[in-house]
């Protein structure tokens, strides 16, 4: 099951390289921008239920929209010479993440984001709310060992938006 | 069926109303932009596989991110004050959309878009490719039908992002 993922990882990100080949580095940027601000309005979704009224409801279709674009394949968002640059807003990821040398480390990182995603979408549909809570400390702490590793300045919140032009 | 979807829809917007009370203007329209930037990339992805080598699984995979999305309300993102206003960028949706007295029909858009949106994402599973080229072309319409309504220059391709800090 772990290799059949590694190797997916892999074919992802080439098909990501040669799919993204024409899209500008600042398209690509936003995309990535875009949807992890998408991520993160989901899990503060969930994060609201467990912390309050647990909506399953609600709880469900967050989980499912975030399974969803980890399906997609988070890779395709990361192309090389991408690290740097200007999307929404300049890019928090670190050179490292672009490092042939970080490539195991780094599928490891997006297997472990999809397998806590799909397993957080399972059980919002079929566990109590103990249950989802324990599989979301899981699932963020995915999401963390990501940013600690390879994302610039992990602990700032999101970049206040630009002003209008 | 209609009926249940317009309720649907009016308690996914009061309830929006209520969740995004205490979100501030410009991140609820940072969110809403962030999602239609991910609606459109996934759009696009499609779009490049029924222009070129059809892929089914890429196809699978983006269409099951709009599906998604669809499904956990669009609404959500259409709060009560948010037509003007700054996210990543100048909001592009009109006062009309917020307008009480357009309130069906925007159920009305919002319905269609989810349901071709369903339909989309079922078909990618089990038609082939010209059935999704088909049902790709009934999605694309309920988008350009919000956007001839609710969106300011519809015709306008997306922002350029703003310069770095």
């Amino acid at each position: 099951m772990k290799i059949k993922h590694l190797v997916i990882g892999c074919s992802v990100l080439l098909s990501a390289h040669s799919a993204m080949a024409q899209q500008k580095p600042e398209d690509v940027i936003r995309n990535r921008q875009a949807t992890f601000n998408v991520i993160a309005a989901n899990v503060g979704r969930i994060k609201a239920n467990l912390d309050g009224d647990y909506k399953k409801d609600q709880v469900v279709k967050a989980a499912a929209v975030i399974q969803a674009i980890a399906n997609a394949g988070l890779n395709s968002l990361f192309v090389a010479g991408t690290d740097k640059g200007v999307g929404y807003h300049e890019s928090q990821a670190k050179a490292e993440l672009f490092d042939p040398a970080n490539s195991k480390k780094v599928d490891e990182v997006v297997d472990n984001f999809n397998e806590q995603a799909n397993q957080l979408a399972l059980l919002t549909t079929i566990g109590d709310k103990a249950a989802v809570q324990a599989q979301f400390g899981k699932f963020r702490a995915t999401c963390k060992a990501c940013h600690d590793s390879f994302r610039v300045d992990s602990t700032a919140a999101t970049p206040a938006p630009a002003p209008a032009k």
